[in-house]
């Protein structure tokens, strides 16, 4: 009786069969999530050969013991460039037509590969193939996003009990960080964003020493990365009591986003989501203050397919993951951003994000 | 009278100079840490065009009120993908040879640059010429380093501080981050490396929840980043009382780090310093368990040239700033690694951390 395949084998099945339909021979994965996703190694510096007689990771001397403890695959250490022992590699096992990610791959490196190959041999730039495979999660990949993101709300709501006046970006940033790693995040996703005032107009502000001051909006967007996998949310907190034009902003961007919720549901197209939010936002007189995509993919990657923008086509299905994230923007005066992670189910979608999406009135 | 040039004027001086050289008339600029030292923008998504008339930044409309902060060029914002509208502008400046970064723009990237080429225009891949620029770094930039230097190591000392038994890695890890940032850090430079025990003998090891336990080698490198400028260090302590072995190897990596630091020189060769540490190692039968490079370069990023590895002949020159981090890493047992970020001096070097290089011994 054969035995049951093993996570990463039955992740490389559907690589061999997209090879198959493509008329590859291989496929060189160059991409560090696509390589953790098809073998489980988390090192940085690492290839894959994939090919219907076997899977073989190369990776250099500083990654060998990591390598034999992550991967169920035969691991080849090279000494110098990974791409040259690679192609030679590939020459021995006779393997012709190989397709390379075009977007992962530098020119310089395609050099490298050009420079490798044999006689009657060739390349094939090929995109997103291994992207496409990974947009909709396991169970169990479902569940480590979902302890992602509640860890990192978790983090949140105690770095937020800690703001207060006089506090600057840079320590509100170094309390969710402190709290995040304690509750068992191996790193933030991607840097946080937390831009008080004007500087929220800056839809990716870094934090920078502002301090916190009286009557300000406060933008807090947030993630964790839980076993390599990553959360995303957004929320808006205001120091003091907030006016009538930042209510209406609030309003309005919360409209926005329950809509774009409502549009999630497997069969409909990505751009269908984004154009839910967008109408809102047009209709109330916004449409211009906002100025990116309403989502985006996550999982071992912070920025993943689809995007929920204006022209992706991509059906929607159960099991992806995604971010819906509204936003508008006003120079000199500041920015609004309301945020979940959620995943697409039978029938609409689950909100992974726990955390209340009232504005935060910190007192002053 | 003339005015004096920018900051940002004086480094773009160099650049023209090389495209001179090689008869290109212009430079496309794909790396985010390039466009930051040729134009100061700090966003995720930008590219320059750099040629004797002038340099423009392309990117997309989340930048463009940051963009207009940071940049004394040009700024275009471009609302889908930035090659093409780069490409039209260059075609519209009647700009013919293009250098671009060839380690730095995906094949993919390259692709959208060739379908935007003029007829008689053409396209060069440049290797390292910025980089090259950026090896010697100005006055300003070695004190934003050495900034960054200090800070780290007083994130590591309070962080240290804090250790003690039945603590994870994890949580070591979140107390040296959380200090590091209301030190004024805006990230770290790298994801900290915090590995006890047989994990030590991991160079690229994470953090995990493994406590720390008795008689265990303890191996620290964390690196800060301030203004957008790395550090990097590595320090061992140990849980209890070391015993001969881990002396033994501590003495040798040791040595071996103070013959690199000796052999840091302006007009020495990379490959001399790496030499040099490889040779003591090599004499205490250590040679096999040395696997990695001596050190490397680091400003804007953390990993930048010249390598200070076997096979590297840089000249090394005054304002230079690199790592001196040879290392031994026994599989089962454990690894030590001594670590010091130094800037080459007119006579040697100057070594930056001020961090003591005893092994640190904490109580068990």
């Amino acid at each position: 009786m054969p035995g049951a395949l093993s996570e990463f084998e039955s992740r490389r099945r559907p690589v061999l069969e997209a090879l198959a339909q493509r008329k590859l021979d291989a496929l060189i994965v160059a991409s560090a999530p696509n390589v953790r996703y098809l073998s489980g190694f988390t090192g940085s510096n690492g290839a894959l050969l994939v090919w219907p007689g076997g899977t073989v990771l190369f990776t250099d001397p500083r990654y060998e013991i990591q390598a034999a403890q992550e991967t169920d695959c035969r691991v080849k250490v090279a000494r110098g460039a990974l791409y040259p022992a690679l192609m030679k590699f590939a020459a021995g096992k006779k393997l012709k037509n190989l397709g390379f990610e075009a977007g992962r791959v530098s020119y310089e490196a395609y050099e490298q590969l050009r420079i490798g190959l044999t006689l009657n041999a060739s390349l094939t730039p090929v995109s997103g193939l291994v992207e496409i495979i990974r947009m909709v999660k396991s169970e169990a990949e479902i569940a480590l996003i979902e302890q992602s993101v509640r860890l990192n709300s978790q983090a949140y709501e105690k770095a937020m009990r800690r703001a207060r006046p006089g506090m600057s970006e840079f320590e509100l940033a170094a309390e969710f960080e402190y709290q995040m790693r304690r509750l068992g995040a191996e790193k933030p996703s991607f840097e946080p964003v937390i831009a008080a005032g004007p500087r929220s107009a800056l839809p990716h502000a870094r934090p920078t020493s502002n301090r916190l001051g009286k009557n300000q909006l406060l933008l807090v967007d947030v993630g964790a990365s839980r076993e390599g996998y990553a959360s995303d949310m957004t929320r808006m907190a205001f120091l003091g009591k907030p006016g009538p034009k930042v209510k209406r902003l609030y309003q309005a961007v919360l409209e926005a986003q329950l809509a774009a919720l409502d549009a999630v549901r497997p069969g409909v197209r990505a751009e269908q989501v984004d154009r839910a939010a967008r109408q809102v936002l047009r209709a109330a007189g916004l449409g211009a203050a906002f100025v990116h995509s309403t989502g985006h993919g996550l999982g071992l990657e912070i920025h993943e397919p689809p995007r929920i923008g204006k022209r992706d086509r991509t059906v929607l299905a159960a099991g992806m993951t995604i971010t819906v994230e509204p936003g508008v923007y006003l120079e000199g005066f500041g920015g609004v951003r309301i945020e979940d992670t959620v995943v697409v189910t039978g029938s609409g979608c689950r909100i992974l994000t726990p955390t209340s999406k009232e504005l935060l009135l910190l007192p002053f």
